[in-house]
């Protein structure tokens, strides 16, 4: 339990640097080593030990776990001679196991160590290691998604601003959503290594990522954007890999924009964020959305499976060390008296003179500001009903208010609902 | 690898049928003995050695896995047996470990056993492994959700239909939806024993149900869904918990009715559809949605957390069996033009007699069938744009069509995007 755990990092860029501080807090976890590009650069975070030789990290004798989060298949060799050192290694590299998961998934499997990489498909969504265990029970027809930040937030910005195209990638590249050379996220090559890797763990099978079908987005239109909204649809970049007849040796795999129906929840997806699509007996259908990239999100990833190697190679003798549980402390739990609250408030009112007054009176005397007030005509037994939202506000407030307004006799609170 | 795991199963109720369903595809995982209430029941699948003595299961020497999904607080004197006995559990009960989870968990703890309850929260939709693996790197701020699937599917008829509450009771019970005594749905019992053990897993304590407020969906009309439509929100019953200040020992947990923001994703999730939202750093924002209950998204849960322990205990050499990837087998891929999709055409046609009629005839060639087509004024050059959306075709049809529509050099195809 106690051992420390030593780590080699490979980049040091916005995601290494990520890593760095979140790993901060775990004291039986040590960074001891790490290969950049630029020794001099200046950085948010310190690391012991740089190097600009990626060798003198996977082989150094004392790193447990190789970090890898460089990006591009130049780190390969690299890899390949840390698993042959025994090393388990943690990759956010997407191009990389698209293109050579194979070979290093066998050299794994040969040296008895793992390569988990949570992060390479979907930032920080929890979706590689569900599927590998929780859904292990399931046949999948079907997993999709939109697995590019930049391209969505672009095309949200089109739609949501009627910009073209290029202005959308300008301030796309102004937020450091896109790069300098953004071919790689707008011809859609980068969700097309994810639903690579997606489609090889769904499916269980070996996919030739020059066999996927891509196109990208730089073709839509703000016209295309709105003709789609008229008929009820929007348009996302969207990945997918599903069987053609039952089986998962003949898949057809692509990613290209598509109109998606309103209806679908996916179409709500806005921004740089994330969203996957699952599909299979028993569980039905599944959709998991969350931050697609960036340092946090990814960081996330990264150190969650950091942790998961941890937890195994110092736990030995349990299973599943990390699923015990250790929760020995109560939680003290405030009484709903004491939240704090936006309420939507059905009145029930006399139809008389200073209503409105007698409501405001009431709210201001509990510091309760109205975000929305609407009354919808008189009933027919002659009262009016009044419908009033109001901004945050304690609970033992909002009902010292009411019971303001229902001493009056003039007006009745028929309900009472929290708002979100 | 190939030792034979034996379940002893506690329930064969709508669950316990389809987690025989889906155990039978797995050769190395055999039911040997299950208890049940009522040995002469008729049920769609066969099991060996019923019995109504529950502890005929729990002291079976041979079982090593015991999966209870009877439900119910009665089972709990015979599941801290199973434990002593050195058994691993599966159970999906939710008021179990609500009420009494600390007590088993320190048991499980002492006998180094495990238990796993991925069904006991949000049905199918893998959250409380994630939580506890691959999000293990984040503090969270707040967990919440749509947990209950009989009272979202009340609400959604109500907004659909303007139906009273009790029409869509009635029509939830007549589906299999509600049970005859409603009153652990619609009160928000069921939705609080899953917040108290979602909130146990993200703040790592202790949760007492009896402090969780508690407030059902009984007092909801339709007038209120139209007022709050009118307003820009739904209504859905949310269970959350969430940190007071900064740290886990003061927690606010409750369930009740909201209005939930249109523009949230979660406002979209419709009928017995659960949604779990986590909000923490670094991870940020994440929502998983899919099936909260029923036989086979519970079944999916329930098997991945039998197939996890049998992984363990069947490869104890190995670290995280389920992780190491054995797909050697290629995909064979379609290539594009044999995919069927339906299509978003843009066109640009000259302004002139018959286009369409040009449009119906090169599409009937190709036996392509439109659902949409529109007709967006004439353009500055004299040209008219023409949208058109098509039903399922195959990507060879469509090309070949759109050739023909070219050639007549009066119709261009500015764009075609496909639909999902």
């Amino acid at each position: 339990m106690n051992k420390k755990i030593n780590i080699g990092l490979i980049g040091l860029g916005t995601v290494g640097q990520g890593v760095v501080k979140v790993l901060s807090k775990f004291d039986n976890i040590d960074i001891i080593t790490c290969a950049v590009k630029n020794l001099n650069k200046k950085r948010q975070v310190e690391v012991k030990n740089l190097t600009t030789d990626v060798y003198e990290v996977v082989n150094n004798p004392d790193v447990d776990i190789v970090v890898e989060v460089a990006g591009g298949v130049g780190v390969k060799d690299a890899l390949m001679c840390a698993i042959k050192n025994k090393k388990h290694i943690v990759t956010a590299n997407k191009e990389l196991l698209a293109r050579y998961g194979a070979e290093l998934f066998d050299e794994a499997r040969n040296n008895s160590t793992s390569i988990l990489y949570e992060a390479a498909v979907a930032g920080g969504i929890p979706i590689v290691q569900p599927i590998k265990t929780s859904l292990k029970a399931n046949d999948f027809d079907c997993v999709a998604g939109i697995l590019n930040g930049t391209t969505n937030y672009i095309l949200t910005k089109m739609e949501e601003e009627n910009l073209s195209y290029e202005e959308c990638l300008k301030k796309a590249q102004e937020l450091g959503y896109a790069e300098t050379d953004p071919t790689n996220d707008v011809e859609g090559y980068d969700a097309m290594y994810k639903i690579a890797i997606l489609a090889n763990i769904v499916f269980n099978r070996r996919i030739d990522v020059s066999n996927i079908y891509c196109e990208g987005i730089t073709k839509i239109s703000p016209f295309d954007i709105k003709s789609a909204d008229e008929l009820g649809y929007k348009i996302k970049l969207i990945a997918q890999a599903k069987k053609v007849d039952k089986t998962p040796d003949t898949l057809d795999i692509r990613v290209h924009p598509m109109l998606v129906d309103k209806n679908q929840a996916i179409s709500e997806i806005r921004n740089a964020t994330n969203a996957v699509l699952l599909s299979g007996f028993p569980v039905g259908k599944l959709m998991s959305t969350g931050g697609g990239a960036g340092e946090f999100p990814t960081s996330s990833s990264v150190v969650g499976d950091i942790l998961q190697i941890v937890s195994e190679i110092s736990n030995k003798d349990t299973i599943l060390p990390m699923q015990v549980c250790h929760h020995d402390k109560f939680a003290y739990q405030i009484d709903i008296n004491k939240t704090t609250n936006s309420y939507y408030l059905r009145l029930e009112a006399k139809n008389k003179l200073g209503i409105i007054g007698q409501i405001g009176l009431a709210c201001s005397k509990y510091g309760i500001n109205l975000s929305s007030i609407l009354q919808k005509g008189t009933n027919e037994n002659g009262s009016a009903t009044i419908i009033v939202v109001t901004e945050m506000c304690l609970e033992d407030n909002i009902n010292k208010m009411i019971q303001v307004l229902e001493e009056s006799n003039d007006i009745k609170v028929v309900n009472k609902i929290r708002v979100m």
